[in-house]
């Protein structure tokens, strides 16, 4: 089995040939560490797709009372959270599972049908830490390009049969693009996948999303689907690190078998509980998030770009020219203190990703763009 | 490449085969899930040696502070909390990183080093979380029996050695009995493990182990060596999940590589570093822990039992008999509301384990131990 295996000069235990295998790449640079690097903080923070609305008020105050209770781990079942969600999306609660956010939920999805002599199938541009896990687990990445700015459902569906792939990632709305299908495109696109391979749809900016884009939990629940949320969007706790996975029981059952079973922080849980518990206040943010991107539609039309149809907390400038320029806008606008982020894909990459902020960050970043604009032309 | 996977009547997709493998159990039934089933809150919670005398107020501070703040990701390079215990421990930043507590760590770890073809040798009765990680990438546990209630070093050497191993766990002090290992002895022990077998060495109950236990860091930091440290026990943030593992940097690299780069909740972080900067209040708590553990040994005394000297924060009674009254005793407990748990290796197993508590908590302890006692015999 020596195959399998690498040592290295530094270490001389032998370590998993996939861990070897892995790209030494991250897949996002945190702004703090873009701020470390530039010796200076971010005015406006407006690259991660965090909720600058922030949580519920009743959120910050379940966290603030849990704080003395963290001598405590948290109930490995996370049975509250789980038993609310079960009520909030009217499925049984072996239906639902919590997990450290959407990426620990993909890596528990990755690590129970990605090995070595699997292909996964996602669309180029989409979202990276995805791409990660499968590399961390020795998948084969196959890349479908977006089409029209929106994953491109049948090019995705085609290359899964054509490369044997056993797993399709797709994302609605789509990061980072903030594009969409409609539930009933979605609906037809999961009907048709064939029940050998698994579907991961992520869901990250459901609550984001106009009505009649997010399929009715009830009419999807084929064996071969997980779907996953999260509260680190509209909910606006990131930093709780609390996301979900949806499918039938016996998948639930089969991602839950691998879980860290302990991994879940107890303030975290008590937060996304308050927050679940306060619809009125995501109802709220979710307008105010709508008025956001409009008002970034109008900052970028005010320097003549075109922001694209956003159903998500962020909204992509096209900036009306090549993937260089648009890195060079995106420089310009960070080396101003205004934390953004891009997508690097061609035909994506003529655009910069601005997550929709309160009307201060918001002001700073009409203020930056302008003269980002001139710097980078 | 069929061999490696499965299928399954309830789900036509092809899983991993180490998955597919994996044991139905799980490490620990949580205390909730126990309140659960018998329909009633416990009195004491004593089963999984957390600290009832809680964090320090200044990190309780912290976390009610951050709390507002959780829109936001945590730094996924947790700079701060890094520099603080690069600080602390005197060694380079980059000799330490940070995990979803010691369980996240080890699961990291193990995915690093353990392959379906690998070994791997630990105690029989030694943490039963590291077991599962192993379990979940496929290796082969060796179990070495436990020697006077300690884990047995040289048997464990010998035993890495017979089988070809390249992973040893050792805990020092150790759960579940509390026993420790002198520093040099440890030190001694890890100079005589080949480099191409890595140590990982669990210090969870480091800060509770009496001066000599715990051996310098800086005169241990061979390449094949991991240790682990967290804020769950002493520091009283078992529900933040803040672990941290030491390493040369090459090893903490590999770890770093498939960690999940947001994996850190943001509210966890920055209590744990008002937790490391509180080295006054960490100090009292210890001992806190010292005194209610000689209070269980009156406990156990009074009693006719004796309980095991114990480095941590918890303590093994040694129920006096044989393994089947000792789940007696404990389920005699578990009935009159007080959360214990207990070894269940042979030779381990005559013990129930209680975690030290304040004192309305041991008070309670010792009306029922007589009263569960009475009913077991």
């Amino acid at each position: 089995m020596a195959s399998e295996y690498r040592s290295h000069p530094r270490w001389a235990f032998p370590i998993s040939q996939v861990v070897a295998d892995m790209p030494q790449t991250v897949p996002f640079v945190g702004p703090e560490e873009i701020q470390r690097a530039r010796r200076r903080p971010f005015r406006a923070r407006l690259g991660a797709n965090e909720s600058s609305f922030g949580p519920s008020p009743l959120a910050i105050a379940a966290m603030r009372d849990a704080a003395s209770e963290s001598w405590m781990y948290a109930d490995p079942q996370s049975f509250d959270l789980r038993s609310a969600l079960s009520k909030h999306h009217a499925i049984p609660i072996d239906q639902v599972m919590i997990g450290e956010g959407i990426d620990g939920l993909l890596g528990l999805a990755a690590k129970v049908a990605v090995s070595p002599s699997t292909t996964v199938v996602t669309s180029n541009g989409a979202y990276p830490t995805f791409n990660f896990h499968v590399a961390a687990n020795g998948g084969r990445l196959v890349l479908v390009p977006f089409r029209d700015d929106r994953e491109d459902l049948d090019a995705l569906l085609e290359a899964a049969k054509r490369e044997d792939a056993s797993l399709i990632y797709v994302s609605n709305p789509n990061n980072p693009m903030g594009s969409v299908w409609r539930a009933d495109v979605i609906a037809e696109f999961i009907a048709r996948v064939p029940e050998n391979i698994l579907v991961l749809l992520d869901e990250a900016y459901a609550d984001t999303a106009p009505a009649g884009v997010i399929t009715p939990i009830d009419t999807l629940q084929p064996t071969n689907l997980i779907r996953f949320r999260t509260f680190s969007k509209a909910y606006g706790l990131a930093g709780a690190r609390i996301g979900y996975a949806i499918a039938v029981p016996e998948v639930i059952s089969l991602l839950d078998s691998i879980r860290n079973d302990y991994g879940i922080n107890r303030v975290g849980l008590q937060g996304a509980l308050a927050a679940l518990d306060d619809q009125t206040y995501l109802l709220e943010v979710v307008e105010k998030i709508s008025r956001a991107r409009v008002r970034v539609g109008a900052i970028a039309a005010d320097n003549g770009l075109v922001a694209l149809p956003s159903a998500t907390n962020f909204v992509a400038i096209d900036c009306g020219r090549d993937g260089a320029f648009a890195v060079r806008v995106m420089q310009e606008v960070l080396a101003r203190d205004v934390f953004v982020r891009k997508p690097g894909a061609p035909g994506l990459d003529r655009c910069i990703r601005v997550s929709v902020g309160d009307d201060a960050a918001l002001d700073i970043f009409a203020e930056v763009l302008a003269e980002a604009l001139l710097a980078a032309a």
